[in-house]
């Protein structure tokens, strides 16, 4: 799989990456929420062994123990969303696995024993759920994953149970933000078993336009459902997209090239730039890398930028927490280096 | 004498022009408001022919006639403050004979028959006095000036008798503008015979941060006095001004220089540009010019798109009226052209 960030195969593709995660838990051991340090330690040592064991080749793969690792290279993990806020919440007992280019990332002791998650580029569910699945089998040859026969696998939350699988799909949906169409697409999709959400940017209305749909039904589907079910709604929503942007650039041209070539020149000289400001930035010249307007951006840089201005990012760069001034300073700095360096 | 626009000596000069105007009148013939267009015509013709048969060398000058011209090269001058909305007012009899670099402009049937005009860069008023004293000295050869032995030159406005002169010097006070400071000065100003009124931008509080500092008293003073007590406080004006920028660079250093480079991103980059955001943006990259924050964009570029991007000068350069949008979108491309061109 490939990483998304670093990964750019058409730039008028809308969608970043796609997601696939498997909840998995150990037959009769407490939910991680349950267990005590050194028992939820056992968990790790299990989980790795089976997965180190395994027939798999985890050569590029490393355990990463939050209990070992600085609060700010956790925080760094998250905004990377190689793991997830419950994963910090239990950091005296948890871990995960993850591969050199990290595409792959096995949280133990989250919500559930076993999360196991696979991120690729573009809209590629399948390259996902493939990857994760045969981690999933590796793993089930070696633990005795807590299952029933009529309702799937068990999880520590029931939204969960069945499949134990989330499949998500980022997408940058600027104009839809911005003409309040999404608010109706959020009720159509809720119906559909699925959800919209921010993310990126404090609160759930993200300033960077970058949205996730998820499937939130994991039980009475099968696996391949759940993923055409998604593709679909996934598709339908890059549909309205496009339209939504072509409407607008048939009437305002102008005006909207103004935005995203006002908003590249500010991303370049600004000396100082707080999150907010950025990811809006950031969002209007995707938008115009995205439309053809800007042709001597790529999408790489953007990623990059969108991954590594966030604030603990920015800490783990300059080696320690820094004022809000400092942080700002130092964003402003690091978008104009990489705009500078990795322009086409 | 040099162009102001094209002309740029030192970067940390705050002082873009100096200008001289004298007003003079022709005995016992009405006041230009007065005048018949026929008498107004032949006024025209007697200073046309007072200039040209004198000994000066008039090899570069030429007589522009309000009455040929169409109303946008009428106001294309105005906005290059060549010629006085006075002058246009009696369009049907007033004319003004201009050099070819544009530093030298003899209204004919302004608010006065004549009014002799010599802008010249930086602060150098007694070379634009020596210059307009020099034309008026040979004028007044042939012609019959209205003179008074008591209270020296008769103008139309009793504001002008006496020297008929009018010092002006224009500076570009952006932090002192910011502060308020500006206001307490105009009265102290005042007090000293001398005012304070902003240049470019509608309005006299300039989106420019351009000022025109001049005498108000015209009577009593000789020539000599009335320019070194402007210089004097022109040179105070420029001093509180350095002042207030190394106070506001040692507090905020980046938070100035973000709102300088921001400003010269947007211009190099907008598609869109009204009048008023071009010349605030303007004024922050002067700012950042002559504090030695921008090192790669000179001053006469400025100047340039200082004069060029008003209203009638971008109908000029478009063969005719255009709509505001147009207008704007034409605005931005010329600056880009120029920051495009004219960068260092």
């Amino acid at each position: 799989m490939e990483n998304w960030i670093k990964c750019c195969k058409s730039n008028n593709d809308l969608v970043l990456s796609s997601r696939i995660r498997l909840a998995r838990n150990i037959n009769k051991r407490p939910f991680p929420h349950m267990l005590k340090e050194d028992e939820g330690r056992e968990i790790v040592k299990s989980v790795e062994d089976a997965f180190y064991s395994s027939s798999f080749n985890s050569e590029s793969y490393k355990t990463n123990y939050l209990w070992e690792r600085s609060t700010i290279s956790n925080e760094v993990s998250l905004e990377k969303h190689l793991i997830s806020k419950n994963l910090i919440d239990n950091s005296n007992k948890s871990a995960f696995i993850l591969d050199k280019d990290e595409t792959v990332s096995i949280m133990i002791n989250e919500e559930d024993h076993v999360r196991i998650q696979c991120i690729t580029s573009s809209l590629n569910l399948e390259e996902a759920y493939d990857f994760a699945d045969k981690i999933d089998n590796l793993l089930e040859e070696k633990l005795d994953y807590a299952f029933d026969e009529k309702l799937g696998y068990l999880t520590a939350c029931p939204t969960n149970i069945g499949t134990g699988m989330r499949a998500s799909v980022m997408i940058h949906l600027p104009t839809l933000s911005l003409s309040n169409k999404l608010n109706n697409m959020l009720s159509a999709v809720t119906q559909l078993g699925m959800t919209i959400r921010g993310l990126y940017g404090e609160g759930s209305k993200g300033k960077s336009n970058i949205y996730q749909v998820s499937n939130q039904t994991t039980l009475g589907l099968s696996e391949e459902e759940i993923i055409n079910n998604l593709k679909a709604v996934v598709i339908q929503i890059v549909n309205e997209e496009n339209l939504c942007r072509n409407t607008l650039i048939d009437k305002y041209r102008y005006e909207i090239e103004d935005r995203i070539y006002r908003a590249l020149g500010v991303l370049k000289s600004a000396i100082i730039l707080n999150s907010n400001e950025c990811l809006k930035f950031l969002s209007d010249v995707r938008l115009g890398v995205e439309m053809g307007i800007i042709k001597d951006v790529d999408k790489i840089s953007l990623n990059n930028i969108l991954v590594n201005t966030q604030t603990a990012s920015i800490y783990e760069m300059y080696n320690g927490k820094l004022s809000d001034k400092e942080t700002n300073f130092n964003r402003a700095k690091i978008v104009r280096e990489i705009l500078k360096n990795e322009t086409l």
